[in-house]
């Protein structure tokens, strides 16, 4: 377990009451829904909490094609016949660590179905295929991450699903916050974290007007490395905030054309 | 089988003559559905009923992709070729004890067709793959739940399976019995689990006018709960029971409203 | 084969010449489709033809996920290597049973044309996956049944199977024989059983007028032995009758208030 | 192999010239496909014609579900590792028999061009998953079986199978020949025989005016055997003939009132 | 790999320069597209060409549920473990043969694909789930048959599957040309012959107005051949032109009456 | 590793400052995304990058049909029983190598999330079925190639994945280096690779004009080589450029017709 543990204290510059809430969340263990858009920090928060908590914190990215035995376990074979091995959470749960599901929604339904007796008084998990229960351990808890802007009209949690979690809202950080983010973790000074900053929030203004999702701010430490690293800000913006997000010549040319305005 | 009796009495407050119905029913080992909205107290009620009748409990959560053999049991290879393993289903029709399938109408119709020679006169659980036919014990009993608001279209039982089950209808319970449980379960005194409550009331009755599902007892005891480890009484509601159960911005705001009425 | 006999009389009120038909086909050994709405004694009767004409009885409940191999057999891994095992269709027509395959039409193609070469006069079933032609036992008989009434657009037996059986009609019994079934099989009173009847024949007259299926004469000997056991009346047939077969609040107060009218 | 010989004559009474016509298409090895409505025959004569010709027959009834493996063969384990098992085609290929696809237009397209090397001038059939290519034995010849009249619009088979076989149209015999095979082979007299073909040729005319396939002869025999047995003709008629055919309750008193004009 | 030459020379009467330009695109290992309608010779050909060029050559036919496993090859279970054995692709890139992909367009994407790195300047395949790359042997190229007229709307190659191919046309051989084949294959006389293409350019005619297509030369070659078997020429054309092609009455009929101007 | 070094500088003729970019950004590792068309040199370039870097290149061809499990590894059965075979992108982090996937947007999401751990600040790759969690090596980058002009609606990538790399555009080269890449491949002379060229930017023009995609590179230069080798050039231009990019007979005489412009 003691892999799972965080090594080093996350960098994560708080921007409300989450870390106290997060906390009397985990005293009680209640589950938690953390729901904020694409790239705003939940992951980091997560790691920050487990380091600060001093649990082991056990990550799975859910997609579409994930089974639950992918997050129970399976039979493997061997050389003397078959072996069980624990699943993400069937590890988490029986060891006591944090199980984080990245953007459950995208999950099949019986993975979420799965953590149902795992999320109410119960707190067992049944391993129907092994024949065993699972009590979890004290220190369990269940994390899950919620783009609610970004779900199609197809997916989304069941109501029974939704309500086993306390949800903490997540948004972009505010501009002096983010300066300070995009300056300590690229390496460039403030002023043109400044900038990259403003050119974000100018982009972010366009989401529902063709942008599907405001620029994040890892994006932005990446074009602050590439200046740091000798390349013209034009060219770094260019290659880590304006190529990725979009395929559309006019909104392309009016997002350089923003860059410009900067740089 | 001892595994899965109850260890200790589970806390459930009767409402109505829901317990003397449901003993009668198990004497003539009807098989009984649970009908009733998300979190009104369904699978505790059943724990409660095994713990009282003093019979082991198996609990399976039904889901759109567990498949019969999930129920029934599979081949497993061992060192010395393949032995049988007993399903859920198949534990409990051969060991006696009660076998609750929770949200029945997710699995496949492979499952729901599996329970019907448990569920005549036959009380038979051909295991097609085994070549055997297991008698159910006398004490087995099925027990399905079912929650009519929330089926979609393409998902009901059909009824060739609905007709072989007694039901009992759950809901919320009153005002009085819900401050009760809130207070009992969270360590909150009664003022605060009415206020409680009386949050709950008002955004059951939203439900179908922007609310897919109505508060459930559960999220009150999370909020209580919080509100008991010092947590400011506002932030806990909107953490625990508006955060979760609405992602739209004007909802959040009415219920966010409605919860600064009370505190 | 000796398990697959039913071993006492099943108890089966016969209600035109069905048996005497039964019989005939018997002799000649036609392929039999027994066609009527749900619950209304069809697998009673084969069990009970079964017992009559001495022949074991191997009953199949068939589903959408059920394949070939379900019926026909697979190899097992074993610890000298693969081995064949029968599957229920092929045990009967290896011995000589009579093969029930009840709700044939839930069943996917690939199993319904499985039965064609036993149902003309080849009398075989080629094992492809084993490399044997089984040829039928003269005892072997094939028995379908089939509900017309409560068939999707999309799922249908072809003609080129249905063309392979004899069919008899079945209903629900007439209101003489049903208060004698129900009070036999219940311990009520033929006056009690006469009042369940008379709800169960209302209830039938709204089929297609907001009732999918009409109350089984399974429902009534329920809603009796609750009775028997000394529940009122009136809450035994909310329990055992109407919460079973409707969702809908409107419908779900006319039965009510129906089975006022009796008790 | 001489498990698949045709034991014994089986009866057919040609109604043309196909008896010729399928000898001079086998001497030139040409694929042949039988097309025609169901029950009229098709199978019988390909058994017939295997008799004739003094070759084993093997037979596949095909299906949606079936693979290419069903066919061509799979590999199994066995105690020394894996073993091939080769499939109903590939026994064919080998060892000289004819191979009938029974409604090949049932199967999945990997099965129908699994078929092409096998009729074209190469006459191969490469067992990819063995790394075999079997060259077919000079014997071998493929026969399918078709139903023009009963695709859905969904499935038809490719242009580029079609082009690979010559093709023979098979109906309903003429009344004559109809009533010597029913008499023949139900044991009822001539006058009997006949009166039951005259409500067979009555019901056809009803195909596509209510009914999706005519009688077949096979039914016309089954409605003799019952009435040989002692069972009143109305009787046995409706059994045999009626109520397998349709759900429709005008189309089934429609065809009753016709059975009643002779018997 | 000596198991895979082309024994004899395959008869093929060439129309244009295409063996010339096949000769140069081998000598320069263009991967080609073999292009045009249903039974025109293009199978024909690449056999002619493996056998001008003394390559061997290894056919697949492409379907739809033909995975890459298909073409790659697998691990099968052996009694020292797992044993990997090349798939076809694999063997004809590993040993220098001719790969023939007939109609690629029916494969699935993961085939089409697998096919990328073998036909651009790489000539590698990577067998991802051996963790071998496979460079081509010098002598290996892939060719590929596609009938335009034929894919579904549904069914096409992807642009950058099809900008690695050159590309022939093929067309049905011209009158003279065709006349020569089909009495070399059938052994009838030019005569007869003659008559037996002057039929197929008719119905060649119909194509797109009734008919989906026209009729293959090998189609011709069978009816000559039951011809020269002794069979009356209008009978033969019925068996092996008509019948196999179309179903719809009036077609039927025109072709038929189309035979009986010639013969 | 070293199985997987580029041995020999790729030719590959810059367009802009592309390499200097990709430099700085294998620098700070950032993951990089490839947009461009079929054919421009996006494979070439990044075998260029990897020789110019001295890093190992493992590159993978998405497809829809591919499971993260393709990408990951999977088990393996062994005479010790299971074993674990890393997968090319645990193969690429374990061991420091550019992972190139190729058409990323064709593969399932399954597979897209599983990069996601890869491209934030953890770099970690979980292997949930082995239980291990790959650390990536400091030299490990990410690159996928994207056709934006390509994608169909139904298929796109996630923003939360393309907000994790940075991404550079490529085109078709100009005139006077696509003359030079031509001739330098094909060994034609200056003059005639200019005509090629300028047939292939004739032809691009018509790109949404009738034709899906422009004509690439490669396909001039296999054009060259026909050419080189002796080939009319008119015939080579049929060959390599038109017949493969468009099935319409009027496209194919439009671009038929603007080659003879040329030769």
């Amino acid at each position: 377990m003691t892999d799972y543990l965080v090594p080093e204290e996350p960098y994560y510059r708080g921007v409300g009451d989450e870390i106290a809430m997060y906390e009397a969340a985990y005293e009680i263990r209640m589950p938690m829904m953390l729901k904020g858009p694409t790239g705003c920090g939940k992951t980091r928060f997560v790691e920050h909490m487990a380091w600060k908590l001093g649990k082991p914190l056990i990550t799975v990215a859910c997609n579409e094609d994930m089974t639950a035995s992918d997050l129970l376990g399976r039979f493997l074979l061997d050389a003397n016949g078959t072996r069980w091995q624990d699943g993400p959470l069937t590890l988490a749960a029986r060891f006591g660590a944090i199980c984080y599901l990245d953007e459950v929604v995208e999950a099949r339904q019986d993975t979420t179905v799965a953590i149902h007796p795992l999320t109410d008084n119960r707190r067992i998990l049944p391993l129907e295929r092994k024949g065993e229960v699972v009590k979890a351990h004290p220190d369990f808890q269940l994390v899950v991450s919620y783009n609610p802007g970004y779900q199609s009209v197809m997916k989304d949690l069941k109501q029974s699903t939704k309500q086993r979690f306390g949800a903490l809202d997540f948004d972009y950080p505010t501009h002096d916050i983010e300066v300070e983010i995009v300056s300590h973790e690229s390496g460039v000074d403030a002023e043109t974290a400044s900038k990259l900053v403003q050119i974000a929030e100018r982009a972010r203004n366009l989401k529902g007007h063709g942008l599907d999702e405001g620029l994040s701010t890892r994006m932005l430490v990446y074009a602050g490395s590439l200046i740091a690293k000798g390349i013209e800000p034009l060219k770094a913006c260019r290659v880590a905030l304006v190529r990725p997000i979009t395929d559309d010549v006019d909104m392309r040319d009016a997002l350089d054309a923003a860059v410009t305005t900067y740089f």
